[in-house]
């Protein structure tokens, strides 16, 4: 059953080795508390803002180390991978500051600003297929055509080493910490952190966190083996992996203690907390993390000191705007509203009027003619507004007023 | 002409001395370097991240710092200020953890959000008058009233002591430093700091830096005492200050290298900039100091090692919003066009297949019969795109097919 795993696993021996190599170029990123999510949660929240790592996420890491173990020759002929994500970014950084020559294969659909920031760390961008899996094919096919190292995003052990460099400074900046948790998407940044945590102190427990539209990890374990799980749409797209490595599923069944899911919904609202509680851009692959303790999905970890890795914030500023939007009509804080008017002059002046008495600002306002009966006006309004308490008076005096008002209902599927 | 100004000035040792009182209350704020702004700058910058204390800036210290230099009476009597933004949320927050009760005074249209914030902190909020000023001259009147201690925001030597434990902070996070720059409104935090940075190594420039429509501590600097400064709208609305006071203007005069301002629209700028390449959320207040090391505005920046304040963090995230819109079609990612369609079936469809085929999103779209000719219909859209040269072969290709198209210019205006 375990034929397809391999023997090899990664030791604490080669985390520590990793430290050394890279310590002088990863920046030690924070560890602040945070009361306000710990007020939210019930826990003793400590954020690791690995976010603040200067391509914006832990990918650096691992990608650091693998280049520090390669011997001259294979450093003077370069190395490929396949990512249009944070992999992408941490590997053209490090090797044009160490001088390796990196090719990054993309599929064809990518955003231009991520082919564009990768470019601007000297790396070759390649274009090519329509999937991730096609190209990483042809990062396969280049690293045999022009004899490139090919470095896997997750499931190689210097990769997997590096990023267990991450535990070992939670270690040293909270020894009492009492559990991590940790995004999965391969599995690399878990099956690292939980070997440096677990053989320094096995008490401390180590919990996974999946978008439960790709839950790779809980399947593969499930089945005892390698599985590929259908790809679907996630706001958590650093974690959209349908297949873990071998490497990853051996470390994470012997060191992690749990692995959990968490909905969508969950997601887009940690994102806003975090913004707006913490001041921090996380993005959905980290944001995760956050999401599942809120929601409970995370046995035992009340009362505990836990440390949430925020592993990233290359988050599409659009997104934000997006989940910002669908925060303030949760809250009360945005609201959209249709209602008829009188076809006279003066109807529309009256009611503008009111709105201003009440304080609403009008964020957007149409009027249409057409749609209405003959003798009246169709309009609809985004108003921005105080709360629920004030959306309830609005309607009151607008109804008082003899308007016919219908508001819409919050929106409260996925963004 | 100096007769307004105290005699009494703040001295290093009372730096020191809050600094042993408030160290194991206060987060010691990493400061790491920012090596995309620095690119973009010339400088080698880092970011003093006060935007993750608790309360969300740096106003804890100096509020801490004066609660625990009360008399056990003044304590059980407790303190009163007028706030409405980071002031309040720092004396009430560490009020409550001393357990003195604290008053805070704001004016009647204070964003609910705020009140409730600093209601959270177990402070008694009064809502009174309809300006700053009224509200201030109401605390003073409770403070006679209630025999409580009055905390003013930014002219009091232990509240200046207070905030000069962040520059104590730089010192030792990096000796090296050669230049600080910090936002001013009261001029509380940059007089603490200039005398902790100053009184250690007086090579070290301190720059402070204002918004231009509110230049209270330029104007105040210019007369050689206290002046009254119009107010005005700013984004920057943490440091919109009309009246500076004596205790900040003799240290500032004594101490500060440099004092220069920053447009509105360089601001938001920053505020963006901060948020996509540092992941981190920055009020406008905080922000200015970005803004001025950008617009060229800090003469001797380049080349130095600079440290930013990045004072607070707490912007409604309704401005964040706006802010990424205006960002976004400034870059290219968001359009708005119009044109004009025949009214006739099929041609709506025949128009957004087009873009479809050109990977343009609809983000919305208006369709209006009354205002074209007859037989035509006008037709409003907002449109995602993937930049300038993605913008230029959507306008070609609609122009061949016959779409007569309005393109409208970004929006150059203030958020």
């Amino acid at each position: 059953m375990d034929t397809a795993l391999e023997e090899e696993i990664l030791t604490f021996d080669a985390v520590e080795e990793a430290r050394r190599r890279i310590a002088s170029e990863i920046y030690t990123t924070p560890l602040p508390r945070a009361r306000k999510l710990s007020a939210v949660t019930g826990a003793d929240v400590f954020l690791k803002l690995e976010n603040l790592q200067h391509t914006g996420s832990f990918k650096e890491r691992g990608a650091l180390n693998k280049l520090l173990t390669l011997s001259h020759a294979e450093r003077s002929r370069g190395v490929v991978a396949a990512s249009a994500g944070n992999h992408a970014q941490g590997l053209a950084y490090h090797a044009q500051r160490q001088g390796v020559k990196a090719t990054i294969v993309m599929p064809c659909g990518t955003p231009l600003i991520k082919v564009s920031r990768t470019q601007s760390f000297g790396a070759e961008v390649v274009l090519h297929g329509d999937s991730y899996d096609e190209a990483y094919q042809h990062a396969l096919t280049l690293q045999e055509a022009r004899d490139l190292t090919f470095v896997h995003p997750f499931n190689d052990l210097a990769v997997m080493a590096g990023q267990g460099t991450l535990g070992l400074e939670l270690l040293e900046q909270n020894p009492y910490l009492e559990m991590v948790v940790l995004p999965v998407g391969g599995g690399g940044l878990i099956s690292g952190v939980a070997v440096a945590l677990k053989e320094t102190n096995p008490r401390i427990k180590v919990v996974g966190v999946e978008t439960s539209v790709i839950p790779a990890m809980q399947n593969a374990l499930y089945r005892g083996e390698l599985v590929t799980t259908p790809t679907a749409r996630t706001i958590a797209d650093g974690i959209a992996v349908q297949r873990v490595g071998s490497y990853t599923l051996n470390t994470v069944r012997r060191y992690v203690d749990e692995i959990v899911t968490v909905d969508e919904e969950d997601v887009a609202n940690a994102i806003l907390l975090l913004l707006e509680q913490e001041k921090t851009v996380a993005e959905g692959a980290a944001a995760v993390t956050l999401a599942a303790l809120r929601a409970g999905n995370i046995p035992g970890a009340k009362g505990r000191r836990v440390a949430l890795v925020i592993s990233g914030g290359n988050i599409d500023v659009n997104v934000i705007s997006r989940i910002i939007e669908r925060g303030l009509v949760r809250d009360g804080r945005l609201m959209s509203a249709s209602l008829t008017l009188d076809d006279a002059p003066g109807a529309l002046a009256r009611l503008t009027g009111l709105l201003a008495q009440m304080s609403v600002n009008i964020i957007e306002i149409h009027h249409n003619r057409a749609v209405a009966r003959l003798g009246e006006t169709s309009l609809q309004m985004t108003l921005e507004t105080r709360g629920f308490e004030h959306i309830d008076r609005i309607r009151r005096r607008l109804t008082d007023e003899g308007y016919r008002l219908h508001m819409e209902a919050p929106d409260r599927g996925a963004p």
